[in-house]
């Protein structure tokens, strides 16, 4: 700390990102990115900004783009937002839409920077728990709150709240915002945007990074009724008028432009993941049921911290969260089906140990 | 507004950038863009970077870009901070350095964009009018603050502060962070990078955007004490991981490897603007001495918001602030010899009427 730093910035928790390792050579499984390049398409969108006109500046609304995804989901271009990537967009939704005198709900065991936002806002919250089951129960919100944030799926468990749960749980609470941080619906959920025209308290937030194959590119979105979407706006318009580039721009739109290569590798991961958490079950894993590109797994006679180590030895990387209720458990990206048996050889090795 | 907003939405004031007209027939010298491409090594290093690879995150830490330019600037890597825009630099250093009890100071003519990060991080500050002459007078600054920030070269005035006015103000102000926004440093003012070692309180930031030919890039970066450094990666890494894309990161990195490229064109567009600023005084203009990438000037004549409605039928835009104390002035961006020489013959005609 220094006598410079702001009363808020010796408070602040910063998030921590998984491991991006300098070494390709690692199977990594340990951020949820996808396997599969991104369509070519996009490349071929984003080589045409590779011009003169870098120059000047992107259009600050993003314009097009907007347009595009307000197009692909049915919607007004108002009730599209975007950001730089889904976290930004999640940072400026906890400054205009999850900030009130009442705390903010989510689950006790859900995506960790929700509690640094927090931090960084000054929102009061409350962790709901998740059943034993590690399910959302609905009811459990029904106490006083400013406004209730989840991912579905939730993350890491994977596990999706079927979409009646989510349409009773904007019933529930009328005058609260409800956010939706669908940041792995791609992968077998139903989205909730379908419900945005009927309720001006729902925020549904996405990102090109997962089901898209652009995590480096840094785009994420939210669609909402226009009053939610002015409200992130403004923020938006006080904080920076131009967080997404040229590049960034017309690579997000193309990708919405290739639907058939979207839905072909959103299905083959959807089946590397049946089969490789059938063979994990095959191995003594107990596999949480998964809707998103990832599985949270723990094994009854293998620590889990223990198993993550001695992976990282087998040039595998997978994450593991040291917190409670969940310690036992290991975080797996779905990989290509070569990663997965790559995996799955490694766990046969060292269970039979 | 809407019952979901929260509090702090109600008050704000966002920004309102300059025009992007999607009219590419326009000479626009209103958002003071590089009238030049990007070194073409620029584009060759983003074109590496369109590949499979982008389905994988970026490098939340940036470290290849920061070495980079602790290597250009002579700094160790933990001196430097990266942001998607120095508007993005300069929003976390609201939050991280310039928030305390003691109100910020900056002039009263200067980025319009500070005053509304105020705003949003709820800094109260106090604005210290220019002299006469639209100069910054460091003795004006002697009063109770928190903080202290200001562009050089001014902004919209176009003014450069000499570096060892920029020094003084730092002695003076022992115990408050000084941050000096230095985007438009390179069209001839000397940088105050070199006293960053000796002043634990000065934070230096500078972008891409202008003198790189890379606002459509969106990368920014602040040069401090490595202590500076520290509050600004809190606030970021409580914010958003990954502000800058895989492509943004090498294009920017490889732009510090084209010093060649990159100090022909800053001479280019300084000796146009001593052209023009010539011309401009020939048809009556006053032109503020300049050390940027634009000119300040008002006629006695004739009325500012007029010239540039004027100016806009002659499909030529400039940027008029409706502002007290500078209502009467014009901020012209310098643009290629063709597009001043469009500019002067189209006020040749304008105040010959």
């Amino acid at each position: 700390m220094s006598r410079f730093w702001s009363t808020l910035v010796n408070k602040l928790t910063p998030y921590v990102p998984g491991e991006q390792p300098k070494l390709t050579s690692l199977v990594k499984l340990n951020t949820n990115e996808n396997p599969y390049a991104p369509s070519p398409k996009v490349l071929q969108a984003m080589q045409a900004e590779l011009a003169d006109t870098l120059r000047l500046y992107p259009d600050p609304n993003g314009d097009h783009l907007k347009a595009t995804i307000a197009k692909y989901h049915g919607v007004d271009k108002s009730q599209v937002f975007l950001g730089n990537g889904s976290d930004e967009v999640l940072a400026h939704a906890f400054a205009a839409l999850l900030q009130h005198d009442a705390p903010l709900l989510f689950p006790d065991i859900s995506y960790s920077f929700y509690p640094v936002y927090c931090g960084l806002f000054g929102v009061d919250y409350r962790q709901v728990p998740l059943d034993a089951e590690f399910a959302i129960c609905v009811e459990d919100y029904d106490q006083h709150c400013g406004a209730i944030i989840f991912p579905n799926p939730n993350a890491p468990t994977a596990k999706l709240l079927p979409l009646a749960a989510v349409e009773s749980l904007l019933q529930r609470h009328p005058e609260q915002v409800v956010l939706v941080d669908e940041a792995y619906i791609d992968f077998g959920g139903e989205s909730a945007i379908g419900l945005v025209d009927h309720y001006p308290n729902l925020l549904v937030v996405q990102t090109l990074s997962k089901s898209r194959s652009l995590a480096g590119l840094r785009v994420g979105f939210a669609i909402g009724h226009a009053d939610l979407i002015e409200a992130l706006e403004r923020v938006k318009n006080s904080f920076n008028s131009y967080p997404l580039d040229k590049v960034a721009l017309a690579g997000a739109a193309a990708s919405f432009g290739d639907e058939a290569y979207f839905q072909e590798k959103c299905q083959v991961i959807i089946a590397t993941r049946e089969q490789l958490s059938s063979q994990m079950r095959d191995l003594g894993f107990e596999v949480l049921p998964s809707a998103a590109n990832f599985i949270f797994a723990r094994h009854p006679q293998h620590d889990a911290a223990q198993l993550a180590a001695a992976l990282r030895k087998h040039s595998i990387i997978v994450r593991h969260f040291k917190q409670d209720r969940i310690e036992q458990f290991l975080r797996i990206s779905i990989g290509t089906d070569a990663e997965c048996k790559l995996l799955v050889d490694a766990l046969h090795k060292l269970l039979s140990v």
